[in-house]
């Protein structure tokens, strides 16, 4: 069965299914979208797209390739269909453009997206050693921004096809906020370190922090017990939120609940981050063939912030797929 | 008068508007939500941000700051009140989850930005700078993907946020595909580069091919010409449209029409694409402040593919903003 049946096999909703996001689209058909494309699952499944797409989309699409030039042409043919399911990324704007009045919601391909076959995991398993031997050849010198800048630049070298989301590399009382963006300033202590890289399309995703002061590396430690708890607890048939909740406690032992300011983790795949969510309100079950992320942290305000992460292929248990060490990897 | 007053006045729209939209939360506010935060445009207007983005949230934004925690804090926030008003790029699933039943739509922020003031110019003007001095640092050896990589790192040395936007390097046949992705091949004729640079959240948009074979060459003469024709026809008062067909009409003369498949430009600020669009469908009337690309191009499918942009500021006639020549910029 291929992956278009699957999806339509697994969805709760009957109606015709309109596939608008781009990761969705080339997992489902081989082809990446640049721009506007429109996968209609039905019988006889076909693939919109405009001009521009064409050759491209033609060449690596598994489903029929028709063109638009148009959204009148879009709206055309959706015209008399009932029932429309959209995915939740549908925009209320393109909505509009398509004069969808009334429909269901489904997410089944990104839920679909959730279990990683061999070759996708391969993919991940390869972005993230492109990001590890990257961080290898890294000198840590000068600003937040050129060494970041500098990151990113090896894992191309390495065969990245891009960053994997904004390298963040922040240090000192910066770190405190998790998404710091990476300044002017030059790295000191403490430093993190959170980057990723690409591969066919697949994402990697890991954070790491150097600590020198006695009281950061006290930090440091906490951290990285909260994030070997979560790998300890992840395995076939857990839910998403127990993770959490382990991590979590490990956190609330230490007096540093309040201050882990974020979920414990997320899928990784053709999105950096995709289900499931490694949060509070997450039940889905975690099943073989998932691709995780464990990222504990604590951050305290005006003084400084540690996270750690790292990515887990789910087998029977846990398995790291990191190389780097928690400690010393600089 | 502040923007989020100026926000409220032009819209159309009476009930209570609900700003999710990243760039146009920091254009009303000075703070870049770095997760899902919401803007709540009201006589006292407040961001929602959760946790993670608190600390950022307070130092930079000039409205009042609230945290939640989960979805249902901002369900109960928006309980009880009619007459919502969201943007196009809100989207279903985000809807399902705030508990939005109906609403009106309204883009009355991303209409707002279209006219930028000094400083969002001065912006734009610096981040195109640093994108051509980096251009002029740049050794054009290797693959396309490491010319790609250099480019994107020597703008970030320049002193840029990032890439505007992935990096287009491509060539030979290669180049009949408009946002071709740089393959591990060598770079050969004619050499297409799209890149650009993000200087305090603005970005720049450029386009040069260089062309070595007589027959390149002639292509690549009849898209500066078109170039050229839009530029001469941008002025305060011209709609999006009619530079569109100008450009257009050029095309037509020379027999290529059908080879320029996409539209003539775009704006460019906080996003590399914003509006207004300059195509056959957008009768905006281009006003003093804005800034946009044009940028023609002809594909050749099975040989090869010419593009030249601009980036133009709109004064009395338009200013173009680029230093780099149309030839011999190599």
């Amino acid at each position: 069965m291929n992956r278009i049946e699957m999806a339509l096999n697994k969805s709760t909703e009957g109606g015709k299914h309109i596939i608008t996001k781009r990761e969705n689209i080339y997992y489902l058909t081989g082809f990446m979208p640049s721009s506007l494309s429109i996968l209609i699952l039905e019988d006889e499944p076909f693939l919109l797209v405009n001009e521009m797409d064409r050759e491209a989309a033609t060449e690596n699409s598994t489903v029929e390739v028709r063109t638009f030039s148009r959204m009148g042409d879009l709206r055309e043919v959706l015209a008399d269909t009932e029932d429309l399911v959209v995915e939740p990324s549908m925009t209320v704007g393109l909505m509009k453009s398509l004069g969808i009045g009334s429909f269901e919601v489904d997410d089944v391909v990104s839920e679909l997206r959730m279990i990683k076959d061999r070759d996708e995991i391969g993919n991940i398993r390869r972005a993230l050693q492109i990001a590890e031997e990257a961080l290898k050849e890294l000198e840590i010198e000068g600003s937040e921004s050129s060494i970041a800048a500098k990151l990113e630049y090896l894992m191309r070298l390495e065969g990245s096809e891009g960053a994997s989301f904004d390298t963040v590399v922040t240090s000192g009382a910066r770190s405190s906020i998790p998404h710091a963006t990476p300044t002017g300033e030059p790295a000191g202590s403490p430093l993190l370190l959170d980057w990723g890289a690409v591969y066919k399309g697949y994402h990697s995703d890991t954070t790491r922090t150097a600590a020198w002061t006695e009281r950061e590396q006290e930090i440091l430690e906490i951290v990285v017990e909260a994030k070997k708890e979560g790998l300890r607890t992840i395995k076939d048939g857990v839910r998403a939120c127990e993770v959490d909740r382990a991590v979590r406690s490990v956190m609330e032992d230490y007096g540093y609940l309040e201050n882990f300011i974020h979920s414990t983790g997320h899928g990784v795949g053709l999105e950096v981050h995709e289900k499931p969510s490694l949060a509070p309100g997450d039940k889905t079950v975690i099943r073989k063939g998932m691709v995780v992320t464990v990222e504990p942290g604590i951050y305290l305000p005006g003084e400084f912030g540690v996270r750690m992460e790292d990515m887990v292929v789910v087998g029977n248990g846990a398995e790291v797929i990191n190389r780097l060490p928690d400690y010393n990897w600089i």
